[in-house]
């Protein structure tokens, strides 16, 4: 019987997450449910895209992993379940699996809404039975019919140059008030200085400690991309920023 | 060994939680522990009433549902076990449990407090240890003396009439400010108008979809109750409403 | 295949935690994770010790603690793993054990940091699969080689007498506001009364209903400390007081 993971804006204060639990295991009595998490941002797919696309690898081939941040639930959006590198994913055609689908070919199909199905909890009648067959080892073609066409895929504009500089973007900001970029180590060598705001946080440092208490530094973060922190502090309210939020580094 | 369902106003970030499933784990080292919430407002046994009522359905028959919101921990209101609808139940006798039991008769014993219990960590030296006797398959009849009375219940003074109006009340509000109500199908045809606060709501929609970004929206909510929305955003603060509020379903 | 318990100070919002669960289900697909908090606050190790020391031992013999609140992830700390009280526990070597430790000799080894581990989430690629090995069967002293001296200890200076009182602090305060003191039943009898700036709260009372709605008072906590709570409400905001605050119990 597979892991089951779980994302989803829910939240952890009343009993949605829960009733999603109980239809999975009154389907799949035997599943692992894990909770990847149920604070994404209410409505916010593209943090749940980024988050979901930092943890299922994580997981052992064959997880199943079921999303939902739905702001369009009850609409004509579709409801998605497909396989890919080996896992299983569930939940809605919106963009969420969009670091996940990035870069492989997938087989994906399109879940028929059952009889009876609350339309604003699709989580609970819709996507979470369909983990659940998937957990219970029910074949995925089974499911609902192929996909026409391919799945929505949230846009991600690369950083660019101008001139010696890589301009990039804020992606994500954690709890801690770090800032996660869409720059990597292939844009940023050792020698680049990182820029936010005309703030000069240096070249990319190895850790926290590499700093005094209190001081912001830049660092290729747990997930391949650069990161701006305070240590023991706040970077998205040290610099006022957030996602979408500039970030430079100077080649030269 | 069974699912133990654990709902509680401990909140997530103490040892309270951990302390109560180690003590469960301790005498049912099988069971399987699923998170109700551990939110419910402190001391807010209608709330706790409200989310139990909503989730312990969903989980499979043979379930035991832990319940511990008790503001009268260590004085003489009862402990209680009980089975109702093939599941069992166990928690403070003060409300907790009105939604379970509005409809069914039922088996209840009150649970003796064991030597040295904690006057105030019941949950833990209480009912923590009654739960995991049941998870383990002991015999309710064998954990208590049957109950002498009734199990309390919190009142729920049912929606009335004020000519063509049905007047309604606010009866939990979610994370997302969604505002739930004691009004259902049942009351609320498809020709009535929803007014909450002089603001005309129109009729019960499908979903939020059905509304513009920032409308307001009545709808069949997953539980069957009326509940208002605001579409990506909080009906609760949008209206200044809370538990209590009154809305009004205008039939003619 | 063994309990493991998980403490952190990541947060519930962002994908840490699955992270470090998914690294530990990939090691030791059997392990029963149960989390005991991850919202101890950002860098608190002294929180993070409270915590554990009061939820490990509720735990059965052989559970694997995992604890990592660790402002210096990626510097020259120790990680350490260790065998205390028929449990284990892994983490960083900064005194978030001290708790666990005050009473015991132990076996400790030092924890070598993997080729390619992120210098800042060892949880993930350092601590998270020494518990995985531990939980999976592997002996302790495979694990890394054993440590030179002592681990850190926070200091945590005891009670001390003026005149006929006993002068204690707060040591935790917990999501209701209750003060937890390291004052214990031994330093405080039943005829002594506890004053909290210029407060009189009285002697120790039993629980929470031995006082009106809204009012003070003092009593043996459940982990055997004398705590100070606000009936329905929180002490801390009222006495307006936080760790290190001062607590007395006059004795005469």
């Amino acid at each position: 019987m597979a892991l089951v993971t779980l994302l989803t804006d829910f939240g952890n204060s009343d009993h949605y997450v829960a009733e999603l639990k109980g239809a999975i295991l009154t389907c799949a009595s035997g599943a692992t449910l894990v909770d990847i998490t149920h604070l994404v941002p209410p409505g916010d797919v593209a943090a749940g895209a980024y988050i979901l696309g930092r943890a299922w690898h994580r997981f052992p081939a064959g997880t199943v992993h079921l999303a939902v941040v739905d702001p369009g639930v009850g609409t004509a959006r579709a409801a998605l379940a497909f396989s890919a590198h080996g896992h299983f994913f569930v939940g809605p055609d919106n963009g969420l699996f969009t670091r996940v689908l990035h870069d492989t070919a997938v087989q994906v199909v399109t879940l028929p809404t059952p009889r009876g199905a609350a339309p604003t909890f699709h989580g609970r009648d819709l996507f979470g039975p369909a983990a659940a067959a998937l957990a219970a080892g029910h074949a995925l073609g089974s499911l609902g019919e192929p996909l026409t066409g391919i799945p929505v895929r949230l846009a991600a504009p690369p950083p660019h140059y101008e001139g010696k500089t890589v301009v990039g973007a804020v992606i994500y900001v954690d709890r801690f008030g770090t800032l996660v970029t869409n720059l990597t180590a292939e844009e940023v060598p050792p020698y680049a200085r990182l820029v936010v705001e005309d703030v000069d946080l240096g070249p990319l440092r190895s850790t926290f400690g590499d700093v005094p208490t209190g001081g912001l530094l830049a660092f290729l973060g747990s997930g391949g991309e650069v990161e701006i922190a305070v240590r023991d502090g706040s970077a998205a309210r040290r610099l006022g920023l957030g996602v979408g939020g500039r970030v430079r580094a100077r080649l030269g």
